[in-house]
C-alpha cells in the first residue's frame, strides 16, 4: 500500500500562516480575478480561488469580462492603487498572445510569478529559488505558484527520504519530470537542479538533463531515467500519455503526479512507496503567499 | 493584368541608405546571427540575412550551435561589448520556451524587435508606430521588420491609391489581414489602425476589428470584410488555406502576400490592378535599419 500524501494538509500550514499576517497587516489586501469563459474547469478554479483568498481574509473580486476586452482590463487593473494583485484563468486564446497577455500584468501585481521580470529573475538569479537563502533574499522573488508548491510537497514528504534536516537535501539525487511548460516543468527543473538535483527533463522535443541550472544534453530513454529516479513527477494533460508503470520505477522512489489527467498506472497509484496525486491546494496556497509577499515588496509603503 | 510590384527595387533604396550612414559612421557595427539547425529554409535566410549585412558594410558572423546551447549564447552575446545586434532563426524549438529565447535578447541588440520591451512600446506609445512623428521620436522605438516592411511597401504602392501625400494616407480606408501572429499580423494591425485604418484580422479564433489601436469586437464574415476591402494582406503559411479569389475582391484594392505559401489564388495574381507576392527583401533591409538605429540609440557613446 502507498503512502499516499493529500496536499491539502499541507496547504493548509501554509493558509494559517499567511491569515495571520494579513490580520496582523490591519489593511485589506485585494485581488481581482478575470474569468473570460464559462468552460467549467476554469469557473471551478476561479470559485476556488476566490474561496480560498476570503478564507485567509483577502478581498477577491471576480471580473467575468470577454476574452477580447482581457488587454485593456489588465490594463486598468495595473493602474488601480486599490487592486494588489492580479489573476486570470488561461487559457484566454491559446494562441501566442496569451504570452503577451502575461508579460503585460504589472510584475508588482504578479501573483503568479508569469511575467518575463520574475521567469529573467528566476534563471538569472538561481540562488533566490530556493530556501537556504536569508529571508530577506527570498522576499525579492515571486516564484510561479505550481514549482514552488512541488518544492514544499517534496520538503513535507522529506522524511521519506530519510533526511534529518528541514530542508529536502537533493544533492546526488536523480528526478524525472514530464512537462517542460515555462509555467511549470522548465522552472521546476531549473529550481531543483539549482538544488544540486540531476533532472531529467522530457516533452516532446525529447531529454534534457538540467545540471546546477544549466542545460546538458542527453540521449537517455524514458525507462533508464525513471529506474535511476528518486522522485518521478508527472505533468501531461493528455490522455493518450503511455503511464508511468510501477515495473520502471525505483524502490521508495516518491511520485508526484502535477496533471489533469492522472499520469500513472493503477501499479504506481497501489505500490509506490510515496504518491502525490495532486497539487493544486498547495498551488492556491503559495499564490496567496505571493499576494503577501508582493504587498509587503511594492505596496505598503 | 496586374500590376506586379518587386519588393527588391523598394529594398534597394533603403540599402542605399543604411550602405551611406554606415559608411559615414566609420566604425564596425557588427551582428551575430545564430543557426540552430540543417532545415533548408532556415539556412537560406541566415545566408541571405549574411549577404544583406555585408552588402551594406555590417560585419556579420554566423554562429552555428545547437539549439541546447541557444539560451547560453544569447547570454553571451548579451554581455560582448563588440556586438551590436543580434539575429536568431526561430524556430528554435517551436514551444512557449521560444518566446522565453527572444525575451532574453537585450532589447539594445535585439534587431527584430521581437523583445516585450519593444512589443509594450509599441502597443502603449502608440503614435511611435507612424512615420508621422519627428524623427528623434521614431528613433526611440524599433518596430518589428515584416510590419515594419509593409508598411514601407504600402507607402510606396500609394500613388495606386491616388494620395498626393508621401505618407499613405489610410484614413477610411478598409484593410483585411490573414494573420495575428505577435510577429507580423497582431502588431501590424495596430500599426495600421493607428493610421486611421479600419482593420479586419482573421486568425483561428475568428474575426477580430481594430480601430485606433483597440480592439472591437465584430462577426464579419470574410467575404464581406474582404469586399469592403481597400487592401487585403494575407501570410497564413498553410496549403490548406482557402485562397483568396478575384470574385471577392473589391475593384482596385491592393493585394499583398507576406506568406512563404501563395495565399492567393491565380484569378488574383492575375488580375489584382496591384499584386505584391512578397515582402523579404524589405524585411531583410528594416532590419539592417533596425540594427543602425540601435547602435545611434545604444552603442555610439
Amino acid at each position: 500500500m502507498s503512502n499516499v500524501i493529500d496536499p491539502s494538509g499541507i496547504a493548509k500550514k501554509f493558509r494559517v500562516e499567511v491569515r495571520q499576517e494579513v490580520k496582523a497587516l490591519g489593511k485589506p489586501l485585494k485581488v481581482v480575478g478575470f474569468l473570460t469563459t464559462d468552460f467549467a474547469p476554469s469557473v471551478t478554479y476561479a470559485n476556488y480561488t476566490k474561496d480560498a483568498c476570503e478564507d485567509v481574509g483577502i478581498v477577491f473580486e471576480l471580473r467575468e469580462i470577454k476574452r477580447l476586452n482581457m488587454e485593456k482590463a489588465i490594463i486598468e487593473a495595473n493602474n488601480d492603487p486599490e487592486i494588489h494583485g492580479i489573476f486570470i484563468y488561461y487559457p484566454i486564446f491559446n494562441t501566442e498572445y496569451d504570452s503577451y497577455l502575461k508579460d503585460l500584468v504589472d510584475h508588482r501585481k504578479d501573483i503568479e510569478g508569469l511575467n518575463g521580470y520574475w521567469a529573467k529573475k528566476l534563471y538569472s538569479n538561481r540562488r533566490l529559488a530556493i530556501d537556504s537563502l536569508a529571508e530577506s533574499d527570498i522576499n525579492k522573488a515571486i516564484l510561479p505558484c505550481t514549482p514552488l508548491a512541488i518544492l514544499k510537497i517534496l520538503e513535507s514528504a522529506s522524511s521519506d527520504l530519510c533526511i534529518s534536516n528541514e530542508i529536502t537535501d537533493l544533492s546526488n539525487k536523480t528526478i524525472t519530470i514530464f512537462n517542460r511548460s515555462e509555467v511549470v516543468g522548465r522552472p521546476l527543473a531549473v529550481m531543483l537542479s539549482n538544488d544540486n538535483a540531476n533532472v531529467y527533463s522530457f516533452d516532446i522535443n525529447g531529454p534534457i538533463l538540467f545540471q546546477n541550472g544549466e542545460i546538458v544534453e542527453t540521449n537517455i530513454s524514458r525507462t533508464d531515467a525513471l529506474k535511476k529516479s528518486d522522485i518521478i513527477i508527472t505533468g501531461v494533460p493528455h490522455s493518450k500519455f503511455d503511464k508511468v508503470k510501477m515495473a520502471d520505477v525505483k524502490k521508495d522512489a516518491i511520485c508526484l503526479n502535477f496533471s489533469t489527467v492522472q499520469n500513472f498506472d493503477e501499479s504506481v497509484i497501489n505500490n509506490a512507496k510515496t504518491f502525490i496525486p495532486r497539487v493544486g491546494p498547495v498551488t492556491v496556497a503559495m499564490c496567496l503567499r505571493n499576494v503577501l509577499r508582493l504587498y509587503k515588496l511594492y505596496h505598503s509603503k
